[in-house]
């Protein structure tokens, strides 16, 4: 399999960043923000990867938007469609299903669901008082945070710590979870059955 | 602090056992039993712990089946009571709002609430495809699995992992986590503010 990747993102590019910093023999055959003017596309240009901006608040239709975006990966090669945070619905064809990757900045089936992304997640993780609390990278499906499982990470935290504390320590398992996961899809070490993601040596 | 506790439980006792072996140290005042013929109660005989029956099933009504329990622990010592494995909702006085202590097998929020419990939360865990799950020691309140969280302790699953392999990796948590947490009570090392479980050296 090829080891090509197309990446949806919204807003910083620190997600794609990491994947390119973590990941050998990687070609990100394209870029698609949903927002015009964030850093992700910045750092899409800084790498010379092809990049396009379908802006959500121009495409009040999902279904429009979501078509865009297909037309637009369409003329590309690519293995795996990696979110990285992608913060719109991508209602997406089935031929992209289970072809989609997502990461979640806290332990699925806690803290997750429409709104939850960004710093409401460990708002509430904190509210809670929970001393346990990670990342999950998923395959997408067509609900919020419901696709199958490949990995999930997981931290220790006090009560002490506050939000900002709690995205810290979480991003820094995102940044060992997600390239983990995406070079097991590339590397063609994952089974899906029942909704349970089985993982070969 | 005396380190005495009262013990309420509703099986094998297996729980029970592990507490009594794991701490030094401590006294078990009392053991209610909200079944007459379950293993707990052989427990409790065996190490000397006077033991009472409640059952459930012959009290109907909540609220008479509470007082029954609270007439009961009025008539011993502790510093705290301990659910070690008891299945039915005690709607206890508020002298012992956060002087009643749970364990859950799994990570709230994730696998909890009403009729959660035993090999449901597993089979529950199973069928998610999680690839992290574990266990939580909560002081209780008036909801089920609802109160300040004390201590979670994490372990990692992987697809192959069937319902019973799951029990009884988290149950290896669950003899660590539990007594850790009892000690930290009994010890005074704990804090809550705002439902949330502070810990001090």
């Amino acid at each position: 399999m090829e080891r090509s990747i197309a990446v949806l993102l919204s807003g910083s590019g620190r997600t794609l960043e990491n994947i390119l910093d973590k990941i050998d023999d990687l070609k990100v055959s394209v870029v698609i923000s949903s927002k015009n003017d964030v850093r992700g596309v910045e750092v899409a240009k800084k790498n010379n990867i092809p990049c396009h901006i379908i802006q959500r608040k121009n495409n009040k239709d999902v279904d429009k938007f979501s078509e865009k975006i297909t037309k637009t990966l369409e003329k590309y090669d690519f293995s795996l469609i990696v979110m990285a945070g992608f913060l719109s619905f991508y209602n997406f064809p089935e031929k992209y299903n289970q072809k989609i990757m997502n990461i979640h900045p806290a332990l699925i089936p806690s803290f997750c669901g429409k709104g939850y992304y960004g710093m409401k997640v460990h708002r509430e993780v904190y509210k809670r008082g929970v001393k346990v609390s990670g990342c999950t990278v998923h395959l997408v499906d067509k609900k919020y945070d419901h696709g199958p499982i490949v990995i999930q990470k997981a931290c220790a935290l006090k009560a002490e710590e506050k939000p900002d504390d709690i995205a810290r320590k979480v991003f820094e398992l995102e940044k060992k979870a997600y390239p983990e996961a995406i070079n097991l899809y590339l590397n063609e070490k994952l089974t899906i059955k029942n909704n349970r993601v089985f993982i070969s040596d």
